[in-house]
């Protein structure tokens, strides 16, 4: 297991930050997760979260704290130039970060700004956008629903699965989501063009790539994780009735390309070295894989135990002041593929990732109820609407419903790391056509 | 039909630049396209291909010949900025080039580059590249190839089928392809991972985008020419075993990652305009086109009379000496969908376009022998080999193959313009696996 345990894992380290020692938050420092905020009126930076506060980077440099090539790429208004030095450089400022909170180091909380002070943006410029279907539970339930007959297909077991999304549309979190319009046809009688009656969530995690590779140098499997920065939530927003009637035969387009929300917060890989389980055991029966997907050392660790969770709240349920209805709770490491396993496939023809490319898993779901990660399975594609706890009913997201992610990882012995929320509500959309 | 001429268009006019002159040329005055080049050892610049020349733009804003507003972008190393300013920007640089390039203007060579000195790059850095499906021909040809019973797909006619491509392997004409390899299964036995035996190109052109909309802004098809600053010619290069096995359920993804080729040369739609021709009269028994995919001025002017062409040269036909061999030849006016329907499909949703998104038409192919656009369709997917004139037998690419497509377009009383080519050789990919 790629479990590289260093001074800034340590379960008892403290830091001098208020709030960062909560038991239960997401951002002790043994996190550190990285992101780019906003304060009112000025331009974006980038930070580290610790408790309910962010360590201002460009700030950090500015007083000397950071190494040389650190400080050089930390002043930029997205994480790309960070990404594109690689995993040591992170680990290199995660090192550092850890220093300079630790609680035996003086207190300088003119570095810090507080998290609800500022709008927290896109943790990176998105060049390309592609999107697994990594969850084999997810991949036969929707299968069965649009293809009862021939719910998982011959090559799934073969190859991770995947597509190109858009990355134009990829909003940060509290961005709402307005209500696509776009075709839909019930098989009887001709297509409509109105608002999709099945707009779904679809819970999933992304990693942001970085360095990134050559046209024409595939990454091998041994190597791929030295290209994935770190993790964060993504909000796959998916119309159903859209996407049933246009994805064949080149995929779902239209039907996922009106907006995709991501998490604010990049959860290193080393943050989670902790948290490595081995991936999935392949099952007696499944085809053996083929050599480029094949690595004792992923088969050991290319997992990981994050646990992630969707939650709903109606505006009925906001204005009587109720809590979110949980949706879903999953576990990542009960993948089919890993993320390695994805960044090796794509790369295996020769494709280049870029600092910054997000490469989502597909939606987590789990073998038990609930822990399907997205309505359309929830429902089975509508036909058992869920209970709201107002008495409301939904089979698929209605306005005014807000949608939260959250995922956090949990481990007897180590401190519990979150990766915050991904949030978004629904906006009717109103149009003359 | 949008035919707007000016004196820009006049046939009759001529150019102080040698060679401009020459009947038969891609770039006469009447053409003034837009890209991007270097010389050795120097950054990229953007520029005007005259004749065998290209106008220097930064040169000409530095000299105080060009209008404030495109003196400021006309220096950047890309055509984004150009293209962030809209077609009334475009009509003022082509009016602007026109005067200073035409014959009774003084010359001035010190404004001009050589072609040939220079390399041509990508002309404009695409932040989302998506792919049509929008030739009919081409649809039920490849359709009947991968489903014999199911050809043309119910959607197809309803709404203009594309998918996501992948940006970051875009490449400049004259870039070699590196053989992809991947997965690929006959069906019988498990599938191997082996470079691609089903090389072929496709035979396409693309819309480059300006000025973009707002995420949640649909373009209704109305305005979509409006986003729409030209055309270039673009190989999308696929690999047919792989997507064979890949495709379902989301899509082509490997087949097509591993690159794809851009010609040089944008050439603006008010280049275009004497070229402007009614849209593919839908059959009679065709259904009717839902309210946001029907638009009079559309019908009536939204399809291109463009020839494009595709021809191959193997390298053992270059060491005789020989000439390329043509495979393709059509007309862009025979695709069902226009590119304004794609536009205006492909915002329906509220999904934002960026200034130089790239979206391009899907393969091009007509109804007779000899027209279509990829060698899956002319070789009824390998089954009916190829000769070339060397007695060679080509299925799919071999190694040494080059491969190159032009598009031009004439009209009695017009002037002849050209896009320039796009080529690329392809070569072999050892690799220890």
């Amino acid at each position: 297991m790629n479990m590289r345990l260093d001074a800034t894992h340590a379960p008892t380290l403290r830091s001098w930050v208020t709030g960062a020692n909560d038991p239960g938050g997401d951002f002790p420092i043994q996190n550190l997760p990285l992101g780019c905020f906003r304060r009112p009126g000025e331009s974006a930076r980038i930070g580290i979260a610790i408790g309910p506060h962010l360590l201002d980077l460009a700030a950090c440099a500015g007083a000397g704290l950071l190494d040389d090539a650190l400080a050089t790429v930390v002043t930029a208004p997205t994480l790309n130039a960070v990404l594109a030095l690689g995993r040591p450089a992170l680990s290199r400022l995660r090192a550092q970060a850890s220093a300079l909170l630790a609680a035996d180091a003086p207190a300088r909380p003119e570095l810090l700004v507080a998290q609800e002070a500022v709008e927290l943006l896109l943790p990176a410029q998105v060049g390309d956008y592609s999107d697994g279907y990594a969850s084999i539970e997810h991949a036969t339930n929707v299968g069965r629903l649009f293809r009862p007959d021939n719910p998982l297909l011959p090559n799934y077991k073969h190859l991770p699965i995947a597509y190109h999304g858009r990355a134009s549309s990829l909003v940060a979190s509290g961005t709402p989501v307005r209500r696509p319009w776009g075709q839909r046809c019930s098989g009887e009688g001709p297509p409509e063009f109105a608002p999709s009656m099945m707009l779904d969530y679809e819970l999933e995690l992304g990693a942001l790539i970085g360095p990134g590779n050559a046209l024409g140098a595939p990454v091998p499997l041994a190597s791929a994780e030295a290209q994935i920065a770190g993790l964060c939530l993504v909000n796959d927003w998916s119309a159903r009735d859209i996407q049933r009637w246009e994805y064949q035969p080149l995929g779902p387009f239209l039907s996922k390309s009106f907006q995709t929300s991501l998490g604010p917060w990049l959860v290193t890989l080393d943050a989670l070295a902790p948290f490595r389980v081995p991936a999935r055991p392949r099952a007696p029966d499944d085809p053996p894989l083929l050599p480029y997907l094949d690595d004792a050392a992923d088969r050991a660790g290319g997992g990981f135990a994050i646990t992630v969770e969707a939650s709903l709240c109606s505006a009925q349920m906001r204005a009587g002041g109720m809590p979110p209805l949980r949706l879903s709770r999953a576990s990542f490491a009960g993948m089919y593929w890993t993320l390695a396993q994805l960044v090796a496939h794509q790369t295996s023809n020769g494709c280049n990732l870029r600092p910054g490319d997000l490469i989502a898993s597909g939606t987590i779901s789990g073998p038990t109820p609930g822990s399907q990660g997205c309505l359309l399975e929830l429902t089975h594609s509508g036909s058992v609407p869920l209970e709201l706890p107002t008495g409301e009913q939904r089979r698929a997201l209605a306005d005014g419903d807000e949608l939260t992610l959250r995922a956090w990882c949990e481990r007897e012995g180590f401190a519990r790391i979150g990766f915050g929320s991904c949030k978004g509500v629904v906006l009717a959309t109103d149009r003359a056509v």
